[in-house]
């Protein structure tokens, strides 16, 4: 019988200071180091989900909503949304945390792993059990974006 | 009147030898990094372009269909598939290229970028003038691609 | 009268996957790479703690228990243990964590920060409120820890 | 018999938007970060025309003829000027580029690299066939170079 | 008989110029970027008096005595102070170099290193012939740093 | 009157361990690498003999005899051959130092930096006083390549 694991088992969060090696030159931080960061937060969400190795299929969406500047602190905080028999959804929100503590989403992603043994096969990975009523919304939205995707590659667009 | 440009005034090719600092521990480009790249080569496209400053607003759609290992040579191909008042739709295809010069394609991406001034608002782009019938092709995918990110912002999936 | 924290306030964990960038020649974890990412999360765990901005004062010291490989992945944990009126002593443990999630410690240490204004001048750090057995006790150590580095300076070794 | 190719068969650029992290601490980019590029765009062309795994040899020569700042684009293009038995002398001319797409040169540099095979032994590579008059003339000047090379071994400075 | 060293014999220094990938956003070198560059010296160090490959063990105790900031020539100076049967005390300075070549100390560091063989055992290391009377000092220190080690191993603070 | 220093006053040693970060897919150290070490280098001699900012005018001549692996350690030696009122033309041999003690050479380059004030004007340099004979050797070596450089601007080639 497939293993189930909840949502909480794999959620994983983690900080960043902005320094100078990470910003363009009007001192924002610079797109693609924050989705280097993304990337690599997903991963180990996935990791933990799966037990097995992953690797990155897809983006679904990424959206900058803010900028962030030299000096500020990053959280970004990673969650499993859905999983098929080796995919699984990871949603990631980018946060800027102020010295009081307070957060302001910046940035939200919808990243597709896929759990992989040692040749690169898929393997099957943990059904997921959502506990809270907007784990379970996050989980049917998952579903419409992955019909979209479907019949986006079928459309071709 | 608005200034027009063609596709071929900004398309861009990068190439970059996959080296250990690349990789990830079973040898493959490690998607962080190609992401890393990708975004830096369309913010590049979005400059020539528009002739100002841009910053990424968000990643449609990015697909890996195949790894790339160390020692690769992997060239990425930018250019601009259509355009809004101060919005850009630039595509990233990333390609293998052999030592014969046969390349074979390992990732699609769409990333939306904004030219914006130096207070970080947004300025007009010029209009794009597609040559080709796959130019064409491209910017009606483009279009509905925009429609269809409208959608999801209204239906909040 | 001067704010009270508990030590979950500040508590931080941050994860790294081990790639080819962050290992020496035999395939191990390089020190100074790990003793830059435990800096990075005392820095953050004396920020929150704090809300102020911080500096790294002095290791107290830092033991190296188990080598970690390429490809493990490694989890920091960052707690307060005791704080003076502009100090923060901070714990960083270093794990390497499973594929089924199990833990094993590799590195223990014990930084001094201290929370600094813009010019650099210490300002006041929240008293730090201990509320379990344990916390308590490394309190106690964190007290003795602290005699013992009054005592080397002026022993002068 | 021998296979020939053209220069513009190899003829690669190479952008970048230079960052914090490119710097020295007068905001100009760091002379060793453009030679880093160099030699890696160099080793790329040598790579296009010789269909094989290549090595530096030599910089015969490379000037910095003007500065460039944080903030600019450098666009990097590198040919190939001549070709010995299993040597090719590579050209690598440095740009910044202005918003309206205009180019000032700032670097001039020639490197030698060597097509070798997986144990390091110099490999054939194609003869190269110059088509511009041009071309021509930086291939009469690269016999030159190579002639004052051997000249300069000889007598050691 | 065991081989003896001087304190000289691996003596070494190590040269930084500060630059924005080096320093945090109040333009201070970032302390766990120096703390690497310590780290690394003292394994240098190690290496020439061991002639073996060698781990870092722990950190004694490490003292920010001074910022740095960008554009700052910072000089890592590391010896050997003492040695056990397979460990070796190094100490490594930090100093800040003036354009007139005067410095002043920034940062004092002891660590602790071990040489081993490829499979990860200890290996014995030549002994120590401390030469200058403050060798001799530091020597002594040294064993009250090492017996205090032991102390607090045992009574676990 | 114009200051003199000796070649001794800025010889200045750096040391590196090379890791997987430092080498291409062929275990060996990547030429773009060496080449960012060399150039550092050379800016700390003759920031050390100027006692003023430098910026890099030209690379004359550099060569590789021989290459280095993941795991070697590499020396670096720079020394000032020569000096003109503001420019100053330095040295650097590059070593690879085996567990024993014992080097070899890999590089020889030959870099002419230039002393600046902070508006990017040149600035006039001590004299050098070259004090055993091969020091006057090299210098006499260097008057040589300073003429030769003066000839290949006049010809262009």
């Amino acid at each position: 019988m497939r293993e189930t694991k909840k949502v909480s088992d794999s959620l994983t969060e983690q900080q960043y200071l902005i320094r100078p090696s990470h910003i363009n030159h009007y001192g924002r931080l610079f797109g693609g180091q924050l989705i280097y960061w993304i990337d690599e937060l997903a991963g180990i969400v996935a990791i933990r989900h799966s037990g097995a190795i992953v690797t990155t299929a897809a983006i679904d969406n990424l959206q900058f909503q803010a900028p962030a500047y030299e000096g500020d602190m990053v959280v970004l905080q990673g969650m499993v949304t859905n999983v098929g028999r080796s995919s699984m959804e990871i949603r990631v929100d980018t946060f800027r945390e102020a010295l009081d503590g307070s957060r302001v989403m910046i940035n939200r992603a919808y990243i597709d792993m896929v759990a992989i043994d040692s040749e690169g096969r898929p393997v099957e990975v943990p059904d997921l059990f959502p506990e809270t009523e907007e784990q379970k919304q996050e989980q049917q939205a998952a579903i419409k974006r992955k019909a979209l995707r479907k019949q986006r590659r079928q459309e071709g667009f």
